[in-house]
């Protein structure tokens, strides 16, 4: 149970109205999801977090499902429940399918290993050519 | 400096040499990664990670760039000195530019926060539909 | 459901049961925490982790709020449920409202996202000044 | 060394020698430190992270040196060295001498240490009173 | 629930059925644990994943206990809920009691702590003779 | 470089210098770890700290060799480099060799990995036999 009694879709507050008719219109999506309702106890906590996160999450040099299937290796690694069954809807959604997810998190399972193994042995960065 | 004294590549045990001879036809580079030589001073360990590697990093239903973007977003997250120094060489390698890899850090770093705020309040997941 | 059967309230062990009952003493609460509970099956170590952080979490340099505060950041951090759940209503008990827990989550997210990007590029140390 | 050529403070590029006036303006230093001109390699991302970061990091329900030991109490649990680096220097810089920071510093240790004991008991959420 | 459909014990799939009946075989057991139902929706990720950790997971230089014990500790500083419950009922089944169990966890709950300090102070590791 | 100022070990503050002296006598060591040094900045601090370790790292149910295994397995999960090197260098005083040692970050390893599959998949956990 969320530690904050979410705020109801159809508050009163200009503010946060504002924010969730704006979620609802970019994502193209009839309810606002939790964590939104969460957010919006702090109504300027909410505006920071959505128009930095509407402002990243749109396609530029890299497309929506390579953005997603980030976002879900960051949330597998933090092992955020809440943030892995979205993105991981989302990235079902955007198309890929359960062998292509399999390979993200081959991935993601690989270089949580090596990671550590790299810190265990202490290993000193290999010198590697540099772009500027 | 590492926490074992690194194998020399010109080590005369066939079972190391086999790996570091594979290792360096496969990724086409003359020098053997450190990491590898840390590895190597388990001789058996060392080939479950490379044959492991080989198999999960080459082209499938992802491509090679995203792949190593995924290893980036997961070494950064982890905080992994050496892989990051590893991985973001590989993206650039691979065509990625500042502007590119701006945007892949811009994501890693929103979920990073995104994660903890759900965490945080605790949210329930949200109900979405399901691929099978 | 916790991997250990929780020693009950009223045992017989004498040990445990003076830990019991100086935890609701100083936190003047009628009931044992779950966590205190599952401890309770290695009594040593129990009244180590209790008399360590009843020596902590007592007023300082440092007010019982920004302690609690303290706590639930590294707690969110973490992404321990238990703790989060426990550490909210211990700051809310002690007087912060929504506001003020969304301007300590705002920070804690901010510096989740900051700390990932400070590794991501590997940003040497600022020379700063140093108090002895 | 970062990962990125760091952009010059002198810079003539526009949008981000406005941010970095900005934050030598706001901060009330003379230089800028080394995470901003790392994240210059991406302008719109530096104006997205300090836009956001000025909006949360000023005196509110919470006052500075609260904030900043939020921040450190965050950067110590993720383990990132520029960070607590970084906001070591500034709580010192907001009057907290040693005995004061060795407190800060017990109770993040304290909670690493009990979050961890929670998570592996898989302690139930105690029943607790919430705030609306 | 589970993100992906777990695939049936008796799945028609010859590789995964073969994985399926080895790990009964190697484990003694007559249901197949969900994380590989789970894992089996990429058949060649099952493979790689249990040729690996059966490779790994058998009597060497450590014995079957320690290597569980070991298993426990990274998913306790983890915080993954489902291997922990798995790695405790291991231990427990080769013979850990309670209060073995506790003393496991208290070196973890002490260590986590002991690390974020170290950090903390970013003390500089002691010169340490070295085994070759 | 640390954060605070060592404290030197032939301090004349009679609290610091009784735990200096019982570190050196317990451990049989000439000189003091800089971790105690640092920590010797907040005098109660360093006897919390000290007291808890003496009574946790001593030869239980659980044996040395098996306790500094977890004290590794635990500081490589959390990448502290200060204390994966004095863990490194204590499995190998108690008679680990590179064999050995590759061993325990083998399992590591693969459960840094195998922890965020399950996460990934979220997976529930298996009804499992519980001991009381």
């Amino acid at each position: 149970m969320s530690t904050v009694k979410l705020v109801a879709e159809n508050t009163m507050n200009p503010r946060v109205r504002a924010v969730f008719d704006d979620i609802k219109a970019t994502k193209q999506i009839d309810r606002i999801p939790n964590i939104w309702r969460a957010l919006a106890t702090h109504p300027e906590h909410l505006e920071l977090c959505w128009t930095r996160l509407k402002a990243i999450m749109r396609p530029g040099k890299l497309d929506m499902l390579t953005k997603e299937i980030i976002a879900l290796a960051v949330s597998v690694t933090n092992g955020c429940e809440y943030c892995i069954n979205s993105h991981t809807a989302a990235v079902q959604k955007l198309g890929l399918d359960n062998e292509g997810l399999g390979e993200v998190l081959a991935v993601v399972g690989l270089y949580n290993q090596m990671n550590r193994l790299a810190d265990a042995y202490q290993v000193e960065p290999d010198i590697l050519p540099k772009v500027e």
